[in-house]
């Protein structure tokens, strides 16, 4: 298919009360903006235009070199957006689809129905059929309702037109020819004084061009996003969307009203979902894994049957987490951004990674930091024990050797490296690297002082 | 307005199962009666007068002074609760307004109009009209419908009557004098041996004063507690309520459904919320402020561009805690009364912070305790380091220098001043000032012992 | 009632696409064929008989020996499943129930009035009406509506017969003797080569032997479960009845649709349960306990009025968790098996108890780990201290006498004895049991080094 798609996006979304540009708002943690784009990549379009205007350097900034995006300042109607970008249409794309910014859940096959009612030759609407028309733009046809005669604005529409359900969407698809010819030949004079691109419906009519419509599969896809709460109910409906592919997959969710996916997720066979939990970013859940209740994993790795229990944080950032098979992370673990964890790996309550690598084994259950640290395998993390990573300066590297066994509350002062084997005794600060093997200690002697007597409390003047 | 309002509080609510009084039960944080006494006192009633009964000493001890309070021992019905009332009206107050204790989501613009339907000289019926009526007393009105005529109980209805779908909210608007008149006359010839106070419905009728009806803005005002599912049911419509307001305004809240707001929350400009954060007491949460998913948060001040992450707890209770411009909050940090955060103050996991104050640039991201400590710019707090505050008897303070670097593990033992600039050995216990710029530590000799024998696992019998 | 019950369980399941037999798939905590088996326990029957097939193994390992388990294979169709059951089927029981294992919220009232309608004579059909029948089997009857002749299935059915919407349920109950002869005359001479058990329909009724009904009290008690989806829906129809349930006996729940019991939650009078909380295993709640938003608890007694503040995760697992009278436990604690604590205790942010029991008015607020520990009365627990409870190889008891005062960061090196009365100094690692009523601390000289100076950042190449 020839193809131009233009999307209009230099609204100023007024009710978002928002200093952000409305098609910058994110849905499932991603701009309006983006998920219209990556519907519309699915076309394959010769040329995208991207109609900007309020905000318009901050939405121009996330788009890709792929996009061509013209201005329309001041903003005056529809149809003036789309004078500003004929200019920027290849003409040797027969069809033209018009999509909106902030009308995010459209899909790729129903962006291509209309495209294809199009076929070069047809003025195409998207319209849609709604329970309570009230307020939108009807759909009038011919008897035989084959051909579309016009769209009525609902203030200008008659009694008998009113209880028309079918409704103009806002997107359409014309000949590319025929579309500059008619947006050229639009007019202003109403009240308020701005271009109306439905008004070439009209043209198309009189000149025998036939109107014709596609329909998308489900309302969802032609919702748009005016407010904060038409921005939490499209997000409520994306994520009952998510939830259901999810489960239709296999997962097994507790609650599907208590799910929020925002990027990709995929998961293996088997895998159980508590309730309340949030997938961000890029998150892969192995065969068998289970998520406790009130996890929120981002850019992760979980392998399969590793269990992570309820209130675990894993957050990848850019370098992404790791865990390994039958792990059990959690409640109350943070990994983060370089944690990579091997198999049978535990992680206990209170205990934050940070770009450190365990062995297979390797356990640190209770109150602990591992920060830059390489951990063998089989070692035992004790409680209350700190890598002192960072200096106020610079960060440094803990090496603790296999079946190292740290007791509790020590500080290992890096860069440091624990011989394999050896044993670091409870409440030791270790400055110096350890020999394998051997029991480690720096401990002061434990006096008890006889004569002692308790503070008494003072009482408040 | 010349106005007395009856408040009705002496219901035992049985369904409740609660040895708490009914109207003591709270909706978003709120007593129900506090609900009612709130609206009510922006009628700026001459005279408010609450009638009490069961558990009338707590309900008491919970109103101000400018409460009138009077008992009904033991409870013979409405009327007769209004018969308690009438001694304790102000006579120069031509209209009295009888609230119920129990129906918290009143309005003071729907009160006020009910007031002023009576206009000191009619009897004035709130009514609402249900979908369903089945259950409730029905308006019974004259043919041109002008006029009530009568509440006739549904028991009592006819099946034209049970047609009929507006009924009686139990709240009205009388002529003061007429109203004393007529519950004088209230009688309780009947089943339950009450007295009814829709009775002097039939003596307005009677002597010709006009009954006419105010209705309320959504059937919310007018629903009433009498069980802990109806308190629920109540709690989400307010929720949903404070939701949508919130939104209005310009908040981004990521499910309307899992948020709470039990009093008052005041938000900047482009706050986002993610999903099930909960908001009580008096919050301020300054433009651009991000609060992450599963927050709590009470009494609190967070400047703009600060952002809380996911599982913080933040509860201010008395003293309040703020938040400092820019500043990073949690995961899992927990934030006490009399924290004071200056600007990109850092606070991370598993952080507790009481009565402390931390200047700009400050940093405590691990494992940590602050308690009664003044903590200079910039100071980087370590890992698992605790401020010994208190010695068992008296809390004592810690003052931190700008610039300091606290290494891991550390214990200050306050009172105790560390001198800017200093650093502080990892694993140090610190019970003495530390001077300016220097190292300061408290550390064993480290030593290895060669022949050492790691235990062995001892069979258990 | 003389009574064999037969539970259908050999299916597949190929939507829930799992390697787990679908009647163990897990509903508020307990496998779905688990809570079939609770329901028919109640009816007494002579014998309980288990048609395994898929999974048969793994099915049958769930189930006590009271159950008589066969096989069916290879999977036939329910008729072909009966006959199967029919060498199994205790003679001297006039009447046989069928229940299916994936219909798991069955009341014991409805599959007894199933049982009572066949009364050892008739054929006894559950059925349904619904609003939607389309795609179920409809029950035709005869002109008076007293006799059932057919079930039709909807592709079978006209159009008169697919006005009917009493559908058939697929539990019956039918004479045993009957059952065996008919079950006995089946034939698979159809498209799917399939033995239908609802044949027998037609055979009863040429026999005339009369076919009755009976109905559930709600359609919920029908539901199959054959996709994660309808998992996850009986998931949330089961929780929001447990919730009323709660309600109606006078718990008080912030949010019904946040509310998850998976097993048995006992409830005092006046508890409150804030948003999000779940309840797995066994828990009792005593008067007046509160449970703030977010908490996790299985297997647990807490005792009146004891407070458990938000993000709280109490599991006792085998052994169980004891929290006393006033206690005050959260935000951010975890109570492990074997954690008894006395009345008044309070385990605060970021502590850990693990097979301790803490006396009377013993206190750890901040970041500690207390394992296999005895802690008498009214111990004040360090913020950051530990109980070294585990050498690499044997875990080892920590006794703390009455009124001792553990510093901040402390180590206890197990098994060791604090003396009652006695002060452990911040810092200390002690491993030597200590005196009553001494100070004992262990800590090294305080050094300030004047000429120090501080790391400086390198820049990375």
């Amino acid at each position: 298919m020839n193809l131009n798609v233009v999307i209009m996006a230099a609204g100023k979304g007024t009710r978002m009360r928002s200093a952000l540009p409305k098609v910058l708002h994110k849905l499932a943690g991603l701009p309006l903006l983006q998920h219209v784009l990556r519907s519309s990549a699915e076309l394959q379009a010769q040329r995208t235009v991207l109609v900007t205007g309020h905000g318009a350097e901050a939405v121009e900034a996330t788009v890709g070199a792929d996009v061509r995006c013209v201005r329309q300042m001041p903003q005056l109607g529809t149809g003036h957006a789309v004078q500003q970008a004929v200019p920027a249409l290849d003409d040797t794309a027969g069809t033209t689809l018009i999509l909106n910014g902030d009308v995010p859940l459209i899909r790729p096959a129903t962006a291509r129905a209309l495209a294809e009612a199009c076929a070069e030759t047809k003025l195409a609407l998207l319209t849609v059929t709604l329970a309570d028309a009230t307020g939108y733009g009807r759909i009038v046809r011919s008897a035989d309702g084959q051909q579309i005669l016009a769209i009525v604005e609902h203030k200008d529409a008659s009694d008998a037109q009113r209880q028309i359900r079918e409704v103009y969407t806002g997107m359409m698809a014309a000949p590319t020819a025929a579309l500059k010819r008619w947006v050229a030949a639009l007019k202003n004079d109403n009240a308020q004084q701005e271009f109306y691109l439905t008004d070439i419906v009209a043209m198309a009519v009189s000149e025998g061009v036939p109107v014709v419509s596609a329909q998308p599969a489900d309302e969802t896809e032609v919702l748009g996003v005016n407010s904060p709460l038409q921005l939490a109910e499209l997000e409520r409906r994306l994520q009952r969307r998510h939830a259901e592919a999810q489960m239709e997959a296999g997962v097994r969710l507790a609650d599907p009203a208590r799910f929020d996916q925002r990027g990709l997720l995929s998961c293996g066979q088997d895998v159980e979902i508590d309730v309340n939990c949030i997938f961000e970013g890029s998150v892969t859940l192995g065969d068998g894994v289970q998520v406790g209740a009130n996890c929120v994993i981002r850019n992760a790795t979980i392998a399969a049957g590793a269990q992570i229990r309820p209130f675990t944080h894993i957050d990848g950032e850019a370098d992404g987490v790791t865990v390994g098979e039958g792990s059990l992370i959690g409640p109350f673990a943070r990994l983060r951004p370089g944690a990579v964890l091997g198999r049978e790996v535990h992680i206990g309550n209170f205990v934050e990674v940070k770009n450190s690598t365990l062995a297979d084994g390797a356990k640190a259950n209770h109150l602990a930091y591992l920060g830059d640290a390489t951990v063998g395998a089989r070692v035992n993390y004790g409680a209350g024990s700190i890598t002192a990573n960072y200096d106020g300066a610079n960060k440094h590297r803990t090496v603790i050797g296999d079946d190292v066994h740290v007791g509790s509350n020590c500080v290992l002062i890096a860069p440091i490296t624990l011989g394999a084997g050896g044993t670091i005794g409870g409440g030791s600060t270790i400055s110096k690297n350890t020999p394998e093997n051997q029991l480690t200690v720096s401990r002061a002697k434990q006096l008890s002082l006889p004569n002692w007597t308790r503070p008494v409390k003072v009482k408040k003047p």
